[in-house]
């Protein structure tokens, strides 16, 4: 005997729980390398275009709008799994990756930088993988 | 010319960008596979307690408490490298995960189901490394 809906962790129906401003976090990965290249965040509209178009659409926090992933760039994210978690809260996206990298600042990774334990237990980071492969100021403009 | 602070984006001061309820999301994946395993949060104490322990500790949310991950079900994480991103509001933290999985479900990850584009454009659910590696029931009590 369990409390637990059926529907709640076991279901195969897809409801998103949107937090406060109707987002959930997605997090980026490569699908050949791996790695994590970005964590982004995705509406309703999103996620409906993603899986429609099969390519990356994100909704920008700051820029508070839609995007599609390489649309100045060229550096668009072709979806090769989409999946949910658990709780339904955050989203997992494999993509294939167009062009040199997924960063606004020219690397393939926004994680560049590695948090590293200094003196004294303050923290500090250093660069891994952070080699530059285009110019943020020719691609963006 | 740029207006860009030279400390933003491309410093190397540790300086994560807390949400308003001060945390941080952290992406965890497993060392050896690149599987993401879970999505979690951090607020400050977790961090240090992260950095200094070399084992992964989260800020429950639901639960507004600090854990350190495995304290009841034993499966711990060891860390093998935390990484941020380029604006500092994310962090990704590889693991090498102990014990069966890291998903309460016990599955070995939160991401046991994937997104399918239905009909009519309308998403739906598919388990795909679904297999439960324990039994949570008597994992959590």
């Amino acid at each position: 005997m369990t409390n637990k809906p059926a529907d709640i962790e076991e279901g195969l129906t897809f409801t998103p729980k949107f937090d406060a401003s109707g987002l959930v976090t997605v997090v980026v990965t490569d699908a050949k390398s791996g790695d994590v290249l970005m964590v982004a965040h995705m509406n309703e509209e999103a996620i409906r275009k993603t899986v429609a178009s099969g390519e990356a659409w994100y909704y920008s926090r700051s820029r508070k709008t839609l995007w599609r992933k390489g649309e100045t760039s060229g550096h668009t994210q072709r979806v090769v799994e989409l999946r949910v978690d658990c709780d339904q809260d955050a989203l997992w996206l494999k993509v294939e990756q167009a062009g040199e990298g997924a960063c606004h600042t020219g690397r393939r990774s926004c994680f560049y930088r590695a948090v590293t334990a200094g003196e004294g237990g303050a923290a500090g980071l250093s660069f891994v993988d952070a080699d530059r492969l285009f110019d943020p100021a020719k691609v963006y403009r």
